[in-house]
């Protein structure tokens, strides 16, 4: 029973497991509600702009699917996915010039429960993984519910920095981490792209220190200018590689994909037994239908053309409201910029005054491990879902919260009160 | 890479995490390629019959909701659910006398998520856990990834055997156990159906040794025979309950929900956020239209009819055809009968030669914990997904099985090699 106004008591609250005390909630879901508020402009949600989706052809060819799929698009499916679902998945890889066959693919109900699946396959208590710092926070959130010891590595312009890589490598040994996770294409939150020496060298690392390279790659077509580069995974068959249609068709049919050499793939598979029994038939088949069927690649050109737009528009206000002392990253494609802050601004404090003054953002440490202390003066930026002048908008909102508490900061340094 | 023929070598073998080593492929999904040769009737699957499923007025009903919700249906969502996906759900639970809000309802990707969801977030490796023995294997599944230490106590026709529950408690002492998970109406594998007496006596249990009771209810409304009970639920609401649209509308929705004190609702959602995010939106669209807008509950009528002449074939086979020495339940609604056969019956051994005789079922071994050595002289048969004449066949052939296998026994005892 609740009782208005009162803090409930838990009478179940020795009963919780230990992996839940380290458990965060994602400062992203929780802004869900606050952003749908008017008057609040949006900068914090990675929801890619699927306005473009022709609604009408896609109701369509959903009602036709259900009628001619019959009741097998209703029913429960193998564990792995569909046939015809992963023959649209290699078709797509195709693109990437990675060639697989369907037994290469296991369908995930998105890419995040791939991060869970590969969580629960690999890891211990304990066990070491290393990830890009800042990292994608869904990642740390999966991964952490197996309480392991993650390590992060920073990047800079051209990806992950493979020389502390491979300092971090030695320091832990051959086999010393369990995998090394990565989001090589406009990076979540960096937005950064990994170069082609980066990738080259990175996996030379994985080999000589016998560490698994996961692959996650969401943004990889959200590309808007340059030359697209090679995946790891067309790199090196080793690589276990994620993908999903959240970008490239719609997140709301939670429909994934993992790559793998067949030995992990028949472990995910038994893990994904027990952890939801099979995907949605349904979803499949009109995942299946939509790329098969509809001129997808022109849907998602024009969305792309949106996100150049916007991301234009983003860069530009920054240069024009924020402050000298930031730096933020130019991403040729993807959903995020990363701001990096003078180090005596705290963005989590600052998140409730940005709030108030009607714009938000994620904070920098939720894209860290827990308890790092890391990210604290920096955060993520989305460009992916709102116009240009409400982009703008939002810029020179954030940077009037910014600027007051740098103020703030320089009268209590200038009253010896902060060094 | 895979050479046909040669055993593949892994060389990630030494990476898994120790949860994987204990877990075992569900032997329902493992015979899903089997059951689909022609020649094979299938006892095997807990597959509902969605044949009676109006088709085309669902495509249409999708079509318009796709174009009416617009994006809103495709993108990301609200990791609890759509507030519109929880009041249908609402609506459903008043049928059982449970009065629930939007904010007590915590929407999954099918209830086998549920499950996940809650061993995640209770239990720690060697956690003691109280199922019914046997039980559902993907319940076993799911928990087993979380390594903990799992009770079985048996049932009887009325379910549950509560004085055996208790003597288990006792052992255990208070906050022994993390939770009793339970099936009461049309139990997976056993068709029992726990007793109104039991249900009052184990939630007596419950409150007196500080334990949760966690109710998975997949099957309530499928009874063709016989009162409904109250569900545990609706007599206590410490009860965390599991339903799922499965069963009622489609499987391929993978729409299900957990009802749960609210402490306990905020550590799942925490949990479902690394997890999977959030459900299908789509999904969720097509569940609340499904309910709303189509006339379902006469489309079940009319699944349960078929169901009840299903289980009215099987049991006038089971009694035509199975030697006196067996043993099965008399289901009063669900989908499954559980067979017990003589002692030295070896059920998962049986299951090869069924199989070279046109005919699936599910071992009784896979519903009991690993490693418990129980279960290995029974089955469960599922009188779902086939018509009566062909389950009336499947029966056939299963008993020339076993009366083989009896055969060689009493051969083997009587030249004194077995007792």
């Amino acid at each position: 029973m609740t009782v208005p106004g009162l803090i409930q008591f838990d009478e179940w609250q020795d009963t919780y497991a230990l992996r839940v005390e380290t458990m965060r909630s994602s400062a992203v879901r929780d802004l869900f509600a606050a952003a749908s508020r008017s008057d609040i402009i949006s900068l914090s949600g990675g929801m890619p702009d699927i306005t473009g989706l022709p609604l009408r052809e896609v109701g369509e060819v959903i009602a036709r699917a259900v009628l001619e799929e019959g009741v097998a698009g209703l029913q429960y499916g193998d564990t792995t996915g569909r046939l015809k679902t992963k023959q649209v998945v290699c078709d797509l890889m195709r693109d990437f010039h990675v060639a697989t066959s369907p037994e290469d693919v296991l369908v995930t109900t998105g890419a995040q429960q791939a991060l869970d699946l590969i969580g629960k396959t690999f890891l211990n208590q304990g066990d070491v993984v290393i990830t890009e710092g800042p990292t994608y926070l869904g990642a740390l959130q999966a991964f952490s519910a197996y309480q392991p010891d993650i390590h992060t590595v920073p990047f800079d312009d051209e990806g992950i920095r493979t020389d502390l890589l491979e300092e971090e490598l030695e320091r832990l040994g051959r086999g010393g981490a369990k995998f090394i996770y990565t989001i090589p294409n406009f990076q979540n939150p960096g937005g950064v792209t990994m170069s082609l020496a980066r990738r080259a060298r990175l996996l030379e690392l994985a080999r000589r220190f016998d560490v698994l390279v996961v692959e996650d790659d969401p943004y990889g077509r959200l590309r808007f200018e340059g030359e697209p580069l090679p995946c790891l995974r067309s790199l090196d068959d080793e690589v276990v590689y994620l993908g999903t249609v959240s970008k490239v068709f719609a997140p709301g049919l939670r429909t994934g994909w993992v790559i793998a050499p067949h030995p992990i793939l028949s472990k995910l598979k038994l893990v994904k037994q027990g952890t939801d029994l099979c995907g949605s038939a349904l979803n499949q088949v009109i995942v299946e239908r939509y790329f098969n069927e509809t001129d997808w690649r022109t849907t998602l050109t024009g969305a792309c053309e949106r996100y150049r737009r916007r991301r234009d528009a983003m860069l530009e206000a920054l240069a024009e409201f924020f402050p000298p002392e930031a730096r933020w990253t130019r991403p040729e494609g993807g959903l995020f910029v990363w701001v990096t802050l003078p180090e005596y601004i705290d963005t989590p404090q600052m998140l409730s005054v940005a709030l108030e003054n009607g714009v938000t953002f994620v904070p920098g440490d939720g894209c860290y491990p827990a308890g790092s202390g890391k990210g604290r003066n920096s955060m993520r930026i989305a460009f992916c879902y709102e116009e240009p002048d409400k982009i703008r908008e939002a810029v020179r909102r954030l940077s009037l919260v910014i600027e007051e508490r740098m103020e703030l900061c320089r009268a209590f340094i200038a009253a010896g009160q902060l060094r």
